[in-house]
């Protein structure tokens, strides 16, 4: 993610991610308010895993004491004390969301008057595919735009399997990790990135790092990057169907499977100044840009984004198809 | 605190903290080792408020997770899981702790070997002058070189009395918000800078503060900064007695004191490069330069230091007194 605030900064450029959120808040709040109609415990341990920084991470978390705040007031009971963790990798902006902690919570204290409770705020670093957090400490798991990332880079040309089964073994890893940290009776919603066809070579959605892929060997024609650094880069990531995420809750066996949704995003749809192409180089730049740095180095970086929104722009043109497609999935710890 | 690792960050220059630390060990270590004899819960929580960042941060978890391992092993028993908060205010350079994270994991791993068990560490923003963490949830509360810190400045000069009443009021409110915290039998080892003499305005330690003020005013002598500037800026800083502490933990009620010690720290004493005043003036600025800076601006900095560090020499070469005074006291929550 780039850090901080600038032109080309996640915080700036996260607003897919935004919508995806949006999209999914009627799932997220309806296992908030089973949860809240099963369990009255006076204390709740709630996690976002992959929180990253920027105008999304605490806007989630407002968004679900505002659903506990709500339910809680309508069941005619005091809201629990909130144990609010936000976890990401260790190299997360993590000084930017704490610097915003004030303002949160002068904010909530206004909103909510003086019925505002307990809620303690934390920073937990490390990867989710592992152990995080205390046993049975968690009651809610939240994690959105993150699971589609995987542990480590895997060869993607050719190999379209042996990212499948990487998925599989990381999102094993990540089910037994909550298994163990989530009370019986709690929730989790995830969203993540995904396809709608079990064929994960079916060109349905977009392919981004296709297209940048694409970008790069456009850029290895003019002599403007070796080839072999090209061969030698792999983004860790992997769209998962509906089935391969619920395969792998059944195998793993300690939740079961509440709701399963589909949804397409599309993209900003091109504004007056920008195009699709151009607002999706936005958007993946945010995302990705310290990865193809440290890989191809900061000189060609201009040069590769405006040639991946041609293509994408051009690409968008030939083909009826959407620009995002994520999965939305809500379980319960048995 | 200077952030980073530059010559004048905090990270390169808190070597009396780290004295002051090495110096109360057998206090804390004696404080790990009666809660493990009292309590055997498989979960402990353990908080390390006003953490600060740089080389002390980790070394004090190193040293409290050492200290259980080896009283376990003792005792025959399984380490307990560990839940680690590190607190500081909320712009304190938790990305530089987190950062150090992996390598911290991996170390601990390495030494404990195959029974290095669960071991969770968070990063706790805010003021320690309230509620940081949920009711009945620490087992042991640490903190080091940070109470003397005041929750707002307090105009000193002429007012020791007001700068009291503030630390009697800021102790209190620290004493309340642990008290609510803390588990029956709970542990707190504090340790804090402080004076050996009920009154205030005995000069018997080195008052770094006093000889700040001093070096200030004599720049306001050769019109380098205006007396106003000076008159309006106030350091939140009080030393206390131990007499004064202790009426604190009285008046509270919840906790018992277990032990309450006055320690002599000498400075660094003047190697072969620089004075016992420059290097007291190199800790000070990694201190206070944040805040002098934001009332003074810079420029003035590189000057302020060289004047301050002369008239520290100065001071001590014509008194026989201590560099430094720290307070250490044990407490039991009841």
């Amino acid at each position: 993610m780039n850090k901080g605030d600038g032109e080309t900064s996640y915080a700036e450029n996260s607003r897919v991610q935004s919508k995806i959120i949006s999209i999914a808040k009627p799932v997220t709040e309806e296992a908030i308010i089973q949860l809240l109609s099963t369990n009255s415990a006076e204390s709740m341990g709630i996690a976002d895993l992959g929180c990253s920084s920027g105008p999304n991470t605490l806007s989630v978390i407002s968004e679900i004491i505002d659903v506990i705040y709500s339910k809680c007031c309508h069941l005619g009971r005091p809201p629990p004390e909130l144990r609010i963790s936000l976890n990401d990798l260790y190299n997360n902006d993590f000084n930017g969301i704490f610097g915003s902690l004030p303002a949160f919570y002068k904010k909530m204290k206004e909103e909510k008057g003086p019925g505002f409770g307990a809620c303690f705020i934390s920073g937990v670093p490390g990867s989710f595919y592992g152990r995080l957090f205390p046993s049975k400490s968690l009651h809610f798991v939240y994690s959105s735009s993150s699971l589609h990332w995987l542990s480590q880079p895997t060869k993607r040309v050719g190999l379209i399997l042996g990212v499948s089964v990487q998925f599989q073994k990381d999102f094993s890893l990540f089910l037994k990790s909550r298994s163990e940290e989530v009370v019986l009776g709690g929730r989790m919603v995830l969203l993540l990135m995904g396809r709608r066809s079990m064929d994960p070579t079916t060109e349905e959605s977009c392919d981004h790092w296709e297209l940048l892929a694409l970008a790069l060997m456009s850029m290895v024609s003019e002599g403007l990057i070796p080839e072999e650094k090209v061969d030698t880069f792999n983004v860790p990531y992997y769209a998962p169907c509906a089935e391969e995420v619920k395969l792998e809750i059944q195998k793993d066996g300690s939740f079961i499977v509440d709701r399963l949704q589909v949804f397409e995003i599309d993209g900003d749809g091109g504004g007056d100044t920008l195009s699709s192409g151009q607002l999706v180089a936005k958007t993946i730049r945010a995302v990705a840009e310290s990865m193809l740095e440290s890989h191809f180095g900061s000189d060609i970086m201009d040069d590769l984004f405006r040639r991946y929104a041609k293509m994408v722009d051009n690409h968008l043109s030939k083909t009826a198809i959407t620009t995002y497609i994520s999965l939305v999935v809500s379980i319960i710890r048995r």
